[in-house]
């Protein structure tokens, strides 16, 4: 443990409702990054509270001792959100995980932070309800580091990413108060804190209890799986889709080297050898509704060339369709020690151009990659399979990753689409934002943590960082679609 | 015109897309307050801005002058949120009233803040599209203003208040720079302060352009209406509709004094003569899903003792449906020269109870309340026709409200549904938030407006406000449902 460390951690397991605290090295290790293995820092301690009240009390002490601290859950997060690159604390909320409250007539919970998210929605299935926003980690991630990132997932195209989901928060403030932000209810007061909270990547405090909108099961779920002999055809079709104005509950594009990846491994689907793209497209909400629906994309699909359609006719079919993409990081992570999942967005039409340029510009670093694109919101996981003890490889495989940022904010896009900014993208937020355009988070960010100590070093870059990368533009907003 | 104003409205003339400036008390006079006549201020000048630039260049100017400014639209807000209470400069963005952009393939729709609601959804319906936040005050109230209050309407409940609805807002903030919150494509990145100025009613800058949501016209929509002869029977309908899983896109409930207004006035709806609750319901979506339900619906109605149930077969009769309802506040204005129109939320279950008990508060006082609620969210109306010219009455009625508002807040409920704070609740936001709950709100204030400023006097009470009235509790978010 570096110095300095041993006298605090004393300190922190004397606060009641620290489980435990941990300082070995051996220890420390696995909570040296999230699942953004790129970039690692060594934390003085990790601490497990099991209430807000010791949250609390933890940031108390860090105050006192003048230490950064780390909100994390499962460390799931892809872009270094829980990452104690200044050091510090890491505050593991793992064991806040119980669901305090499920109110069925009001269709809401209240958990606490370290849930996981498909537990809440497997706890609600017998009221007839589910948690909407699932992203792909949905089984090992948390409902408190979701509300931190504002995760998307597979259904966010229509249910929306994790804040409409979220009523009210309640938070450990960097002065180590506790507030609720929003209302449990939903008929909050006053400004939205609740929002400008979620999504703020654990810089504005701890959550420390979430309430959360639940919402019915829907009547019918029906689930295809289209293949095509191109990534163009796939992404007409997914444009031809969204023209008739239907919203599928998931639109998902797997390419083709996830095809080769997923084929290969245990996860084989039996995609059809010729297929290059395979679109995954579900639908759910009233039965005549979604079987009319149904018919309108298989026929869509037919006419952009599919070379197969499948509809699965029971859940176990429509798991059988899932096999492929919930598969798709575990057959990627046999093929090499690291994962970089990256995660951008560009607008919908600009789909194909986008992935071959981005296959060019890793290609011509020697670096293959493969796309999972939620095909619907023009967001994209080009996914890079490495080995971090090689230091060549790891700086190569940061410059192909700001040349796919560089490649979609030309082409009208955004740095990430569900997975934050976080370490990983800090930098790169002078690519969207001026000097100008950033005061106003500074304004939010130093009036909750003025010293700074509240998850040091993620999303919001310092001042005076975007000076030179960036002058003062209005082009943020001026998005030509 | 008050001394200093001269100089300034002089000044305020120069800057270029400034149309006009009033000064001259008869013209000032209109714009003393908003819809809500209780409270008045009266500003120095009226500036009427038709760009950002020109709403800027104000914002400069009163800086100069250390002079407050309030933003103002069609001035249809019923808390008071543009009443000029501390003088200064209303901005009046009437003039800012054109459509940007509609971009169909994307569904959304850039406008200025002048717009009024009811234009854009005429606008983009050749399209096949609508905006669907709609105040009962749609067809005269504006996107600006909207914003600033964070606008519900009669189909809330479905469709949800003005805020999910807004993508991105261009805001000159009250340095007097301009600048995009959120991004007109969604996909925003950073700290959500988009969500944080909607709904921040004029006090954290003023909004100078909006990009809005645009919704899919349902395939079908069905009205019913149903008439009861209590008011509980009627709240147990709304309470066995909503049970049943259904969310109608409105679910109205107009009660026997609104009944008795509108019945006495052209709006007449032709309501059978012993109704004392009136149910207006409207579901909206795929045909098969609309029709089950209205079956559904009909069937609880009858269920809970309707008298009646009508069901409109064409648009005509729909029109007729709503006509009662819509008209309710023409009817009741007729009565009086003054109408408050009170806004309150409470659990749904609660309604029954709590509308007896405002009735009879009230009437101790010897005030009579009409009441209409968007039942289905438990938001009331309570509605006073008054006489502002006598003081004894005004007087009586702020009583009568500050007492709605305990009974609301006792029965688990907020002070406003859809009409904001404004000056009429600051005080009351004490019966919610104790001194630390408002903290956080006020070091967001304070960052972005520290002069105080911009809409001064409105929404988070001023600091130590509430030291006496409520201590410290964590009461807010801990509702019981």
């Amino acid at each position: 443990m570096p110095s300095g460390g041993a006298a605090l951690a004393e300190r922190l397991r004397r606060i009641r409702d620290v489980a435990e605290v941990l300082t070995r090295p051996a220890e420390l290790f696995a909570y040296e990054s999230d699942g953004l293995t790129l970039e690692r820092g060594e934390p003085l301690c990790v601490a497990f509270p099991t209430t807000a009240e010791a949250v609390a009390g933890i940031v108390r002490a860090c105050n006192e001792a003048g230490v950064p601290y780390v909100p994390r859950g499962a460390g799931t997060g892809l872009s270094g959100g829980a990452t104690p690159v200044a050091g510090g604390v890491v505050i593991e909320c793992a064991r806040m995980n119980r669901i305090l409250e499920i109110d069925g007539t009001n269709r809401s919970a209240t958990v606490q932070p370290g849930l996981i998210n498909e537990q809440l929605s497997l706890a609600v299935r017998p009221l007839g309800l589910f948690y909407a926003p699932d992203p792909s980690s949905q089984s090992a991630c948390t409902i408190g580091g979701n509300v931190a990132e504002n995760s998307g997932g597979p259904h966010t195209l229509k249910y929306g990413t994790t804040s409409p989901h979220v009523l009210a928060v309640e938070v450990v403030l960097p002065d180590g108060e506790i507030t609720w932000l929003g209302r449990r209810d939903g008929h909050a007061q006053g400004y939205d804190l609740r929002g400008v909270y979620v999504g703020s990547e654990g810089t504005l405090g701890i959550a420390t209890s979430v309430t959360v909108r639940l919402v019915p099961l829907p009547e019918s779920v029906r689930t295809l799986l289209a293949s095509f002999a191109s990534l163009r055809a796939a992404c007409e079709a997914v444009s031809g889709i969204i023209a008739r104005g239907i919203v599928p509950s998931a639109l998902e594009l797997i390419d083709d080297r996830t095809i080769a990846a997923v084929e290969a491994s245990v996860y084989a689907a039996g995609y059809p050898s010729d297929a290059r793209a395979v679109l995954l497209v579900e639908l759910d909400g009233a039965r005549a509704a979604v079987e009319r629906e149904r018919g309108e994309i298989e026929g869509e699909c037919r006419l952009r060339g599919a070379i197969e359609v499948r509809v699965a006719r029971d859940d176990a079919e429509r798991l059988a369709l899932w096999r492929g993409r919930k598969g798709a990081f575990g057959a990627m992570g046999r093929l090499a020690p690291d994962l970089y999942v990256h995660d951008a967005v560009v607008p919908r039409t600009r789909l194909p151009e986008v992935v071959e340029a981005i296959n060019r510009a890793a290609l011509a670093r020697g670096i293959r990659i493969a796309n999972i694109l939620h095909a619907g919101d023009g967001n994209l996981h080009p996914n890079i399979t490495f080995d971090r003890r090689n230091p060549d490889e790891l700086r190569t495989i940061k410059e192909v990753g700001a040349e796919i940022l560089r490649i979609c904010v030309d082409a009208g896009g955004v740095l990430s689409g569900e997975h934050g900014i976080g370490l990983e993208k800090r930098a790169h937020m002078c690519l969207l934002f001026s000097e100008a355009d950033l005061e106003p988070m500074r304004w939010v960010h130093d009036a909750f943590d003025p010293q700074d100590r509240c998850n040091p070093g993620k999303q919001i870059p310092a001042p005076r960082a975007c000076t030179e990368s960036n002058p003062r533009h209005r082009g943020y907003a001026q998005v030509s679609f």
